[in-house]
């Protein structure tokens, strides 16, 4: 039972080594999705009041420190590459089964059920999860003078296009990813 | 207000710039104090029936969440540093005051009691927070072959006195790493 669980939290802490695309706020590297979930989990903390719909804040957190595990096996997919993102579920998927499973019962499909609710969006506190995972992504951007946006080529109408449901799950944020984005373009950090 | 809390959460980040002395389990590099504090609130979730007292699992995930946003002023205590621990409380108190206070009202005393409640030890939700804190540190030693213990010295008989207090919070944590360790010793990743 507890050897089961400490060889599936062996396993997840390969999650530092999956890169993304993102910089640290710090500016010098690129992010790691361990410290992202770090970062997702404590800022949905933070900001839980500006969720649309009231929701408990305990299961945003669980599911946002959830939710990039698959990438061990996956790999993180970039928002903004249509082409891997047609795979991306079926990757996923496979990943979720090979992964939770490492776990005794019932904590696989007690995981599962976090991960697949944050996927499928199904809930007020899903929403608000993803709400707080594309925000905090835009702000890294917007921290570090456009940095990850800059080396993809990205511009402001794609970030916009991409982001867009991030109001289903907060206005509040959504309207700060205009604010900033907007701001990103006067200073030259992101093209129009 | 919105303002203030992206403020603290661009300042929060920085924890991923604070190193510890253990490894990654990957074993290439010393880890991070953000992509910890992930890899333990996931532990926490995880291992949450071994708590020695039934506890509210999600109070413990938000105070392991918070419990190193204080070492981006006062940096990682290594536990056995005898010397820098006699300065440490008074550093990460400044630290706290700092950095909590950041965010907007009441949302720096909600933190800081937190903070407070896993620094003293105040309840089962912190004996229990503390123990995976530890036991965390050692599955790090334990799996990349004690690699931190042999850069810093440390005997098997060092790690059982550090972190007997383990036991205050899961009896079943504080076998697993007798066990561990002993094991460590066999293998010559651990001296006695």
């Amino acid at each position: 039972m507890l050897d089961d669980q400490i060889g599936f939290l062996i396993e997840a802490d390969k999650l530092n080594t999956i890169l993304r695309r993102n910089y640290t706020v710090a500016g010098d590297r690129r992010e790691n999705s361990a410290e992202h979930s770090w970062h997702v989990a404590l800022t949905a903390m933070v900001l839980a009041e500006h969720s649309n719909e009231p929701v408990k804040i305990d299961r945003v957190v669980r599911m946002l420190l959830v939710h990039d595990i698959v990438e061990i096996d996956a790999g993180d997919t970039f928002i903004y590459d249509s082409l891997a993102n047609t795979s991306k579920e079926a990757r996923e998927q496979e990943a979720a089964k090979r992964l939770f499973s490492l776990l005794p019962k019932p904590q696989p499909s007690e995981l599962r059920a976090l991960w697949d609710e944050f996927e499928t969006r199904a809930t007020p506190e899903a929403k608000f999860a993803r709400a707080v995972d594309r925000f905090v992504a835009v702000l890294h951007n917007y921290a570090t003078h456009g940095r990850g946006w800059k080396e993809n080529g990205i511009t402001r109408s794609r970030v916009l296009a991409v982001n867009q449901r991030v109001a289903e799950g907060s206005e509040t944020l959504w309207a700060k990813i205009q604010e900033m984005t907007l701001e990103a373009v006067k200073r030259g950090d992101l093209s129009e």
